[in-house]
């Protein structure tokens, strides 16, 4: 399997259940998020960023697999809402891996 | 750019950087969160969450990019503290769209 | 209407709905809360925490008195959980206030 | 101790720490806070409701103690900044018990 295929596909997915794309929001999950709007899919996420943190304090493998999934699942359907897509996401992580070997992340200022 | 490149890339990176791999805490951030321990990771993850929140409230998608990469890769970290690697994650999010194309995101029964 | 009073009461009719007090799931909402266990009810501190955020984001008074409402309903939940009171946070809040004037907020050593 | 007399003299503290107060960011945390404006104070609001659930998780009630007070206090900060008091949300949590015993909680519907 391929990183990008499964994201790039996954974000097409998502695309594909807005609004705008004729998402039918009594059909899909993904499109009645975007029905419910922003601020619903933003719920989901801080619920999902605990989930992460519930399971990895279990000290569980497979439940935080599982709520990580959950959890970038739904920070894709925020870049969508912000016309985003994952490789925005994949590339400024490799731009910053590139300027420092990751080290960045320790010395970029912060608001 | 390759999602799973960069991914894995980065998971190689933050495994490198754990106590038993070597990881220098007074050179490298990430280092540094392992060894201050687990709780300190899943504050990381709470906090960029929160940021992510923020930033999609302000419609901001320079910002929204850079605090879910932020999210991403604490998310990351903390996969790796559990001895799980982003493959996990993404095989996960390719099992679930394989199902049912992402319909069981809405179908499965939660806690 | 005197503060004590209120959090005091809340915290008692809480108190009653613990399983071991009796507590009926089927009939209440906090019963069924600590019936289904402490994660659910630290997700709730979570939903309601990015709730706050959501509604301080909308610059809306009426919504956030409801959701701060809320993020402290079920922090007591949280603390009744752990055999605790509300005059216990109370308490703490008196003493960090009487030390320095609110000041220690800022010079307390966070780990 | 009387609670409404700790959240309404902490609530004074913090209004009196607002910029239009006269409150000093370099002498002040609250101060501080307010300064740099409503995205610092709702951070503070996402990173200690992660502590609360990292200190119930741990089942340690002086630390929940300790991040509850934490997570009202900022909580204070962003009423404060909405031109809110502590009391607002002590009528809410009343308004709520006086209707029903808690059980409003339950029922009411939610976005």
């Amino acid at each position: 399997m391929n990183g990008n295929d499964i994201l790039a596909r996954l974000g097409e997915t998502i695309d594909s259940r807005k609004p705008e794309a004729g998402g039918d929001p009594s059909a899909s999950y993904v499109a009645k998020l975007f029905h419910k709007g922003l601020d619903s899919i933003l719920k989901k996420i801080g619920e999902e960023a605990t989930e992460v943190v519930l399971a990895a304090k279990d000290g569980d493998p497979a439940k935080l697999t599982y709520e990580v999934a959950d959890l970038w699942f739904h920070s894709m359907i925020a870049l969508s809402a912000l016309g985003l897509k994952p490789a925005d996401v994949l590339n400024e992580l490799a731009r910053r891996e590139g300027l420092s070997g990751l080290e960045e992340f320790a010395a970029r200022p912060k608001g």
